[in-house]
């Protein structure tokens, strides 16, 4: 039986996600899991206007974005709870540089982004970047033969806002844009 | 070792989503997965202009919002398959209406949402939805003892671009805004 919980935002679990920014030549990192996917080829970031990440982001017009495995979770659940005005948490990730500049990336990372901003759709409290990534490097025991990043084998965690928690990846259950073939009413 | 494999969407797995409209008083239904969260009450639905469906949800400036369980995996996967302009998918699901026209919503889903389009961020190929819940219906049984959606026993189905695939959740890993009090280097 279906019941009315009100106006509830049930679109979870979502990607747990470290940003990487760079605020006057100090490197600072922000747990961000309200992300989406925009179209086929950029990402967006909803990240409340207030984050000391932001000041980053609007001067630098660049950040990476890295996914966690559970061996990282005590430390991007820690990047999310204190902020960058009061602590610095260069440190807290081992990382490298690409090709821009304030995208610092994660070392350790199953997957890590470099991306340029695009645009910004901004709401009252919260800017959303619209972010191209620039390049993507994943851990190479990660790939399959196909070069493929195999996400079962990644396994990020998530996030869901309800009972706020970090959940894992489950299993494959279909190939999906053929399954549907199967279908009959 | 990080590969570099170059400009990569990496931001997986993201939920399945079916989003409900009508379209000149057909009802129709179409599977999307590249969505997000904005700021803490919106959601974003990321739709290429092409699809039958956006025909209604700019008409009507409603549409719902569906997560799925695994035994709803063929029919999610065929409403993605088809197009509305060549088949009439009405039937697909067995639905109910709640306070808004044009947003029939999926009688057996686990969680289904009613929302009404409060923006439309346009890219060049895409319409960017951005959606407010009016109402939250969940299954009862999803919900714990504090009302609250359990999503591990929700369980809703998950997507990955890159070995087009359909994923299930695990369990949980920790507490979130939390665990980080443990953090130290």
């Amino acid at each position: 039986m279906l019941k009315n919980i009100g106006k509830v935002v049930g679109l979870y679990p979502m990607p747990v996600t470290i940003v990487g920014t760079e605020i006057d030549g100090i490197i600072n990192w922000i747990n961000i899991a309200h992300v989406g996917i925009v179209g086929n080829d950029c990402m967006m970031l909803s990240m409340g206007k207030v984050h000391h990440s932001n000041i980053g982001i609007r001067k630098n017009k660049t950040l990476s974005v890295s996914l966690i495995n559970q061996d990282m979770v005590e430390a991007a659940d820690y990047v999310g709870l204190v902020s960058g005005k009061k602590a610095n948490k260069a440190d807290v990730f081992d990382y490298f540089k690409g090709d821009l500049e304030g995208a610092p990336m994660i070392k350790n990372a199953p997957l890590t982004m470099e991306c340029e901003v695009v645009d910004v759709y901004e709401t009252e409290y919260h800017e959303q970047f619209i972010i191209r990534p620039v390049n993507t490097f994943v851990q190479e025991e990660l790939l399959d033969e196909d070069g493929k990043i195999d996400f079962v084998k990644l396994s990020p965690v998530l996030f869901e806002m309800q009972k706020r928690r970090y959940l894992s990846v489950g299993d494959q259950i279909s190939d999906c844009w053929s399954v549907g073939n199967n279908y009959s009413k």
